[in-house]
């Protein structure tokens, strides 16, 4: 399917909707442990992919790629040699002699070499066109396995793509605690695929820095404002099972234990949002910058108050706010996982700053969790006026390897 | 002077000609603690600017501006609030008011609020440019005081300069254990200049992060190598006043304690890079990429015997290599303060990466030190095959803020 269709969200609603009303999950005092609380590495294989339930490293490389090989057998062998290079970087180790006899290329670039794993984590997904490509192939035999509630992302009002940052038919996710071995592992990755596949796009992000471990309070994003205080913990396993994992019945059996990937580049114009009033500002997100309250009261991780009203007789949390859109109770329920980096791109070539959020969230259900919120917080979000979504992907993430001899997207191509 | 001219190095080279046969300075048995080693960030104020004699901390924001403010109270005004800016942010507070009144606009964009220093330096530096500017005006009174070893960089052979990535009347050099608290700062002083200056170009670059500081070797470039290995240790004072700061008697009494600084953007071609033997890519840099020692043999910090051949004849060492050319022995005995950063931008526009070595060097000279050192590069390096320059720039960097009160480079235009 080129997009999902509002025919094709019917089915789950309901079921979604049920599970939408036990939603309140009680939010933990404290944000996550950082990512380098794990000196040993993240640990590869599993029944999840590494790389969605640990907290954001300070680093992400992000590619997405065109698929060139023609026929399932070359897929599989392109994902299992992948799956050794990754498992094997994710300890710290090269993909493969970085030094050899002399008069042989090194198989790894060697400039992660004297450096520990620092948390890297390497997590693939499954673009839509993989499985129906822009022609309308089925190259590889799988488009009737297509999840119904995953495909292409639909338009959503004031999108401003970049043609060139849109959609692929496979992505990597490389994040580290040392920006050069997240895109070591790209890097490395691309070059094991050789002409076998195609770099479209890619993005490099980076979150608070390792070091700084100490800080425990919700990061900031670009316009100064703590960013995420709502996101789901991944410590709670029944939200992450209400809401991350694919589950048995969710109608394709082979995703078990993976997840739906939504991307979007949000640009953030920073010129026009640091010319406005602290009070525009907290009105825009419904929160206080100083320590990120709600509007309504409390502290940070007080639940915010959406019927409380100020002396005017108007609510403290603007109905139009990035917050009150965002919130679950807007949305029927539905969370996400939201594992965002910020990005500093060059300058545009007009001088104005390319800065901003690049969003990943991972949900078990595109079509039930991420479009319904996200076109509402395109119809009506009071960010709008201070941001740009210029590039747009969604991915469908296979279960995680269960150790040597398995490779990533086994239970749908094996 | 547009370029430096030959004439202008005369004066100069009996002196240091005569430093460089005593320059042979025992090498530290390790290289410098990180820069994280120092939680409390690093004082702004002191003899030098900060910045140059501290190792590289884990990221640098680098930006190259054009003054157009037209005289010199306007300049010292600016200098002024930016000194005063810089130095709070180096101790980890905003530039002013993150939370003002509600009505007001926050000064500080907030971004950094929660976060310590994180070992933030800003260095400020001064083009040819603002002593007489390409029309050939002397705005601010200063065109005699530019130091008759400084100026912008003649033409090497090789050049492949992005006209947009040339020169600058400013720069600043911000650099922090956190890529987002580099960023803040750059962003905070262009806030607080507005239309006095234009920003010409920026750079983003990384090192080592800073959590990795368990781990102190020499770091690997993107090629895989261990680079800068022969640097200058600033703990060795002797060697810091020799080639680094200007001293009275070089000719500008406004400099001394200053520096001057030469950045070239280096573009490295991974593709040609990588498709090399392990043979190939030693000879080319001279030194074994396991562990960095010389081809001469011995561990990474053995000094190079350039006479020693192998068995064919030929001196183990290519006399073509980079670490031969670099080496002091061929540049009579000069050395360099090189303190620079690894950069990975998006990719070109054709797909290749745009991935590479944002070098700074700090020196005493640039006629005398950087530039014949580089004239051999660029003429004979086995390197250059691999690497493309594409950005230029000189600036010269005043000596450092003396306390309240005082502000940058006021020795030159108090």
């Amino acid at each position: 399917m080129e997009n999902l269709s509002r025919r094709s969200m019917i089915g789950m609603l309901g079921a979604l909707g049920a599970m939408g009303t036990a939603a309140a999950i009680p939010l933990a005092a404290a944000p996550p442990a950082r990512a380098d609380a794990r000196p040993g590495g993240i640990p590869f294989f599993g029944p999840h992919q590494a790389g969605i339930a640990e907290p954001p490293q300070a680093h992400l490389q992000f590619a997405a790629l065109r698929v060139d090989v023609e026929n399932v057998a070359a897929l599989r062998a392109l994902l299992g040699e992948w799956t050794a290079a990754a498992e094997s970087m994710t300890r710290g180790r090269p993909v493969g002699p970085a030094i050899p006899a002399p008069e042989v290329v090194p198989t790894d670039t060697g400039e992660a070499l004297d450096l520990p794993a620092a948390a890297l984590s390497v997590t693939f997904g499954f673009g839509p066109t993989l499985f129906t490509d822009a022609a309308g192939r089925d190259r590889f035999g799988i488009a009737h396995r297509q999840p119904r509630a995953f495909g292409a992302l639909p338009p959503f009002r004031g999108d401003a793509l970049d043609p060139r940052r849109i959609g692929g038919d496979l992505c990597v996710q490389a994040c580290a605690d040392d920006q050069q071995i997240a895109m070591h592992a790209v890097r490395n990755l691309l070059r094991i695929a050789g002409d076998r596949v195609q770099p479209m796009w890619s993005q490099a992000g980076f979150n608070r820095a390792a070091a700084l471990a100490p800080v425990r309070t919700t990061p900031r994003n670009l316009f100064g404002f703590r960013d995420g205080t709502n996101n789901i913990d991944p410590r709670d396993a029944d939200a992450m099972s209400r809401f991350v994992w694919a589950q048995p019945g969710d109608g394709s059996d082979w995703l078990i234990g993976g997840s739906m990937l939504a991307v979007r580049r949000i640009r953030m114009l920073t010129q026009p949002w640091d010319g406005e009033s602290l009070e525009e500002q907290e009105a825009t997100f419904g929160r206080h910058k100083a320590d990120g309250a709600p509007l309504s009261g409390g502290s940070e991780r007080t639940a915010p108050d959406f019927g409380r009203a100020g002396r005017d007789g108007k609510p403290l949390i603007p109905a139009d706010s990035h917050m009150a859109l965002a919130h679950p109770s807007a949305n029927a329920g539905a969370r996400i996982l939201r594992r965002a980096f910020n990005y500093a791109d060059p300058d545009m070539a007009d001088g104005t700053p390319d800065v901003g959020l690049f969003f990943m969230s991972y949900q078990r259900s595109l079509v039930e969790q991420y479009i319904p919120m996200q076109r509402r917080l395109a119809a009506s979000d009071r960010l709008n006026e201070y941001i740009q979504h210029t590039g747009s992907a969604s991915f469908v993430i296979p279960p995680g390897v269960r150790g040597p001899g398995d490779y990533i997207g086994s239970t749908l191509l094996g």
